[in-house]
């Protein structure tokens, strides 16, 4: 197979990262947002706000990493954070997915995707700390602009958005946590008692 | 008001490229893709292809030309190749778009938006026609992939592919219209008398 001929059929299977709903509305709350779609805006929010990131990143692989991270959806589902599934097992699941996808592409191609998506699931370096901090950023707004979203469907409280999202945004882009907590506070003011 | 809720503001108007509907399908054809998974899928096929770049490029350039492209149909509308439209009076609506949007953000990162969203459309650069050819690549795929797709509504020919988007492929990268040609060639041979 020619590399174009690989790269084609890598290309075509990632079109149906848009058939895989995630948990959260666009946000006109009009219907679920795709996994496709979600990746297109965290690589432009990222794009827009690299300026908060709490250390220096380089930018371009932040986009990068974000454009592929979540193409293991194809085969593993998106798993909301605030719903229940086991952290070991979904691993495994979306390692099998890494293989089967990255495996698609050219040797040498697909070695170098699967090192970029492996960084960003370690979350260590400087830049796929910054990617994290982002994917958790844009499904916040989401909810706050369709009043509440899932929230009220998972039982979520501002404590829980703190501990399960609140330490990922801090820790690569605190600016935009103290932007966005302030919103969540006045939210959860109006509509709990 | 600050620089993080303005470019909020923007993420959030952003949001709305979610649901102008393109002319062309998923590859599985059950539905009409948005703008917004579409640059996704087109930011990523930038990423695999870069290689048959007609001339070196700049891939993180394109690939942020690739993200904000199709922000202006928020108010322009999705516009076919294959559709009719007054491609003068089109041009001001965009650019009115153009301003609005990029308006949204703090001033100097609106100014720098701006100017690669003018540099693609101009389409002069290195980094800009290669980025228009990627643009052409990925609805030719969907097509083939769903069975023809709209070709067959907009009375579509190969010859008339060859004039609409084979000229701009091949200008910034004739490898992959080499590949296309051969599966569209397939494919008209196959569904035409």
């Amino acid at each position: 197979m020619s590399r174009i001929d690989a790269q084609l059929a890598f290309l075509i299977e990632a079109d149906k990262l848009k058939t895989v709903l995630r948990g959260t509305t666009l946000c006109d709350g009009a219907r679920r947002e795709n996994s496709g779609e979600h990746s297109w805006h965290i690589a432009l929010y990222a794009l827009v706000m690299s300026e908060h990131a709490n250390r220096p990143v380089n930018i371009d692989r932040v986009i990068k990493m974000l454009l592929i991270h979540d193409l293991v959806e194809i085969d593993a589902g998106d798993n909301p954070i605030h719903g229940n599934h086991d952290p070991i097992a979904l691993e495994a699941i979306e390692k099998a997915a890494a293989d089967r996808l990255f495996g698609l592409l050219p040797a040498d191609q697909g070695r170098s995707f699967r090192a970029l998506w492996d960084e960003f699931e370690a979350a260590e370096t400087d830049d796929a700390i910054f990617a994290k901090s982002i994917d958790r950023v844009q499904p916040v707004i989401a909810n706050l602009e369709s009043g509440g979203g899932t929230w009220p469907e998972f039982n979520v409280t501002a404590a829980q958005l703190q501990s399960r999202v609140g330490v990922k945004v801090e820790k690569g882009a605190p600016a935009i946590w103290s932007a966005l907590e302030a919103r969540i506070n006045a939210w959860f003011a109006q509509h709990t008692g």
